[in-house]
């Protein structure tokens, strides 16, 4: 007699954080269902990298579902306002940035519960991460845990007693705690990309704050950068 | 001097609910921002009702947003699924109904908060009702709340003291009750559709729990129908 095959839904932007929560997730025994949004980002060679990752960390179905959120503005990621480039690590640690896109976690949250009640799944990981970006409420442990309650409430299967668990794993890792998980889990960071404006081929920027945290992360793990 | 208009986002299908929820809130004095989703629903008169009632309504402005969630499947009203026709009070009355839509209420929240956060907009109308469909679990009273709190959490308008509200002025309402309501804010319900299974030219089919619903209702508010 064989076990079930525990299901999960794992949010994937394919960058460096969601990358390593995917293959965390193999690891554990999960069946991956990865799940990316096509949410009007001003690239989409993010989500040509996930579905490299998607492939290559194993997961059994990669869906790419379409959010119009772009329709709302507001935000250095979906609309015309510029990335800001070369801030130092001081200013990317104070206040909420302008790359903050409204609810946007909120809204990814609820559209993975939507597709783990269909698949019935019942375990949803994201890889928010609450100590190098503090400035974006959405991805302390407060949110998280309030989302999971309402999950459990909004839904048949938590009605019906299957409880819906959120799993943050790196919520309290540095990003160099968080390489060296993925080092160990096998990861290929070459084939993630973090950046917020890469060039038309996917070249990333390198001054964007997610570019420099990423290069920061990377030498405080010991290595050149990938 | 005149006081600052407090805007509004208003969660419109084009239904009875919904609409008569819109006139709710234009008559309390909210600046309405409606917001309906095409989600991949069978129908599209269901989005032409909506633009309708909107504009007669007076909202401010109406956004129709795309939400891929037809490529999860597992609903009669995204997918193949026949929608239920004929059942009886007692059987429409009884569990959660095929027609349900994995988190619907929680994607569409999610996405109106995305809304409210980028226009400067508190205030969240959404037409749930209790009382006729307990069969949806993201309808009740407790799920309306733990939405909420989890919006406060996830916002940056939240962190920074300024609270959102859901309303659900129908939560606790018959049919009836909804219909009275709407016939004193001037709601003309022959704009608005509520059928699960319309024919192209948006023709209701009578038949589905939806309509006996309505018709129901308006029987008890001494009506033939509209």
């Amino acid at each position: 007699m064989t076990l079930p095959v525990k299901k999960a839904v794992v949010l994937l932007s394919g960058g460096l954080d969601s990358s390593t929560v995917l293959a965390y997730a193999v690891a554990k025994g999960y069946e991956c269902y990865a799940l990316s949004f096509d949410y009007g980002q001003r690239h989409k060679s993010e989500l040509m990298a996930a579905r490299k990752v998607a492939k290559v960390l194993g997961a059994t179905r990669h869906e790419v579902v379409k959010v119009g959120l772009s329709r709302f503005g507001g935000s250095a990621l979906t609309s015309d306002v510029a990335v800001p480039k070369g801030r130092t690590g001081k200013e990317i640690g104070t206040g909420i940035p302008i790359t903050y896109v409204p609810a946007r976690n909120t809204v990814f949250l609820s559209l993975a519960l939507a597709f783990a009640e269909t698949l019935g799944a019942y375990d949803i990981f994201i890889g928010v991460n609450a100590l190098d970006y503090s400035g974006y409420p959405d991805c302390r442990p407060e949110f998280i845990r309030a989302f999971e309650r309402t999950a459990n409430l909004a839904t048949k299967a938590g009605v019906e007693g299957n409880k819906f668990k959120i799993h943050a794993p790196l919520i309290k890792l540095t990003k160099a705690g968080i390489i060296k998980l993925g080092r160990k889990l096998g990861v290929d960071y070459s084939l993630t990309l973090s950046c917020y404006d890469p060039a038309p081929d996917g070249t990333p920027c390198g001054a964007c704050d997610s570019c420099l945290l990423r290069r920061k992360g990377f030498l405080e793990a010991g290595e050149e950068g990938a």
